[in-house]
């Protein structure tokens, strides 16, 4: 993976309707691109990683990969909004020289898609081979579709759906709660909402038989409960060591930000219809739903499918038939690399 | 219903090895006690409920209602730990006077139990006719049984477990922490972390087809997005709505008691096995379970039935068909009242 930047020139226009100078992208490339520029992957993060899909999606990605970048081309850019180098709400706002935090406008996924269409311009890709993506990048893979009928060969997208649900939208509020909570009391580190928001995010992102099969009713430290407020058992011990952990890495302003978009997303509603979404385009699709998924259920996904047979598209649909809920996506599997493997060389 | 104090003489000795002095239990009776007594209807109250079932089991209980108070002597006490009228954490500690606060003891289901058996003793009620409770309230009915096999004739639990899951103890995790935080940060009222337990609270009461039935992605206040960072979906206001409507109604202390008692509830765990548990007593029992209920699961209550089959009790389980999740046991329903009221009279 090579690291790279790009600097838009010209202000970008946000769904909000409001607009963006100077927007910086911080992208990765990996492979060659090759003469006619017809090898490119572009691989879309999920809600806290990086551009590097190396520090993420390494089983998937590499040299004899399932992404085989001895023959794609791989491009991953850091979202709109995120706070890995391309432009966020921890950026420098230029007209006042301080960080925007909460003035920072309101950004999408559709906003996502839109400034990676730009970094494709600027790097002369007019056609892209697959986009792929899993949780919040499996949303960006559909949105690609949705924005760019003609520049999208296959969409893979894994984990996610077209419509985000009030389950969904109500753990992601409750996060944003304790985040803003933060604003007034100046709390961060270990205590922070931050922390709280990502506890919650972990529960969401395990299954109920993850949790069972993962920690059950285990102690941390004791045989026996010791009866003091402090964490006791295993998953909240877990749960604390995550929240701690993510605190370091991530900027409170970004998840407030990005977990907004997610919350908007719905292509029928932005779109008018599904069909108005997906209908012009020709691409082929692969929806890759977990069993055990309950954030982005495969219920979901299968509606989703459905739709997409109607409009008479070319879609596979695979179950993966995972205990591990939504993280299963993230996680080194057999099943998974098979299945991407397969699809891409079938396009 | 008349409202009534006890105060206990003696310390009580607490599971965890601790002992409480001066304990006062706030409790509510209703109907006539009988010439030999035998005409007591027990109520256990779930998390955040007081001791007039009035106020929140209306529909369940009072004169030819269910749980028939021309026929039965109804009972129920809030529990130690609480914040209605029973000793907890935001008591005087006679010791300091001040409120005992972080200081206060751990307390489990079985202290509960404990100190409703000293108030039964004291009005002079050897047998229980039937002891009945929904969720925390189900847990210290199982409690009952196992803690005074000889006294319960009938045991109603509904949308409990004998033994809490790690999703369970998973959620009531991160609300304490979000209370904890407070302590650091002295926030209280709307934005407080009690808010936030309570919001992430009723995503758990509520089953996603509720959440769908109810909210689906309806906006608040617009027809279209407004593209801020303030709550716009439906199912956020509600969310805010209910935390904010809690601050004003309950002690946090309370609720980082409470629910820590909850966590620790493992039937198996504290008496060894669920059958040394179960096993001497000769109560007839009714394990109602919710089949869209996430956070006590039907599973869990079927495990338990399986139990008390295999020990060859008398056990009806009732598995209410309802899309509307946990908290489908607090709402006025004719099979809720119907399924009470056929097991009350076949006693």
């Amino acid at each position: 993976m090579t690291a790279h930047e790009y600097s838009h020139p010209e202000r970008i226009l946000l769904n909000s309707g409001q607009s963006l100078p100077d927007i910086r992208v911080a992208y990765h490339t990996f492979g060659e691109l090759n003469a006619d520029k017809s090898n490119v992957v572009l691989i879309c993060h999920p809600l806290t990683a990086d551009s590097n899909p190396l520090n993420w999606w390494g089983a998937i990605v590499g040299p004899n990969k399932a992404i085989d970048t001895n023959r794609y081309f791989v491009l991953c850019s850091n979202v709109l909004g995120g706070c890995y180098g391309t432009t966020g709400p921890s950026s420098i706002n230029p007209k006042t020289g301080t960080p925007y935090g909460l003035s920072f406008p309101i950004i999408t996924i559709r906003d996502m898609v839109t400034v990676q269409r730009h970094l494709c311009d600027h790097l002369g890709i007019e056609r892209i081979h697959m986009v792929i993506g899993g949780s919040m990048g499996g949303m960006q893979a559909l949105e690609w579709v949705a924005q760019c009928p003609d520049r999208v060969h296959a969409c893979v997208s894994i984990a996610a759906t077209s419509q985000v649900s009030p389950l969904a939208i109500a753990f992601d509020s409750v996060g944003r709660h304790a985040i803003l909570n933060d604003l007034v009391t100046h709390t961060s580190g270990p205590s922070s909402g931050l922390a709280i928001a990502r506890q919650l995010g972990h529960i969401t992102y395990l299954s109920e038989e993850a949790l069972e099969a993962k920690f059950s009713r285990q102690l941390q430290d004791a045989d026996a409960f010791q009866y003091h407020m402090a964490p006791e058992f295993q998953v909240e011990s877990y749960l604390s060591y995550q929240g701690n952990k993510f605190v370091n890495r991530f900027d409170p302003y970004a998840y407030l930000y990005l977990t907004k978009a997610i919350s908007y997303f719905d292509l029928a509603h932005h779109y008018g219809s599904i069909e108005a979404a997906l209908g012009p385009s020709h691409a082929s699709f692969l929806i890759m739903a977990i069993r055990s998924d309950w954030l982005y259920t495969s219920k979901q996904s299968k509606t989703l499918v459905y739709e997409l047979m109607k409009q008479n598209k070319h879609v596979s649909f695979v179950e993966i038939d995972s205990d591990y809920g939504h993280d299963t996506f993230l996680i080194d599997s057999d099943e998974t690399r098979a299945v991407i493997h397969g699809f891409l060389d079938s396009l």
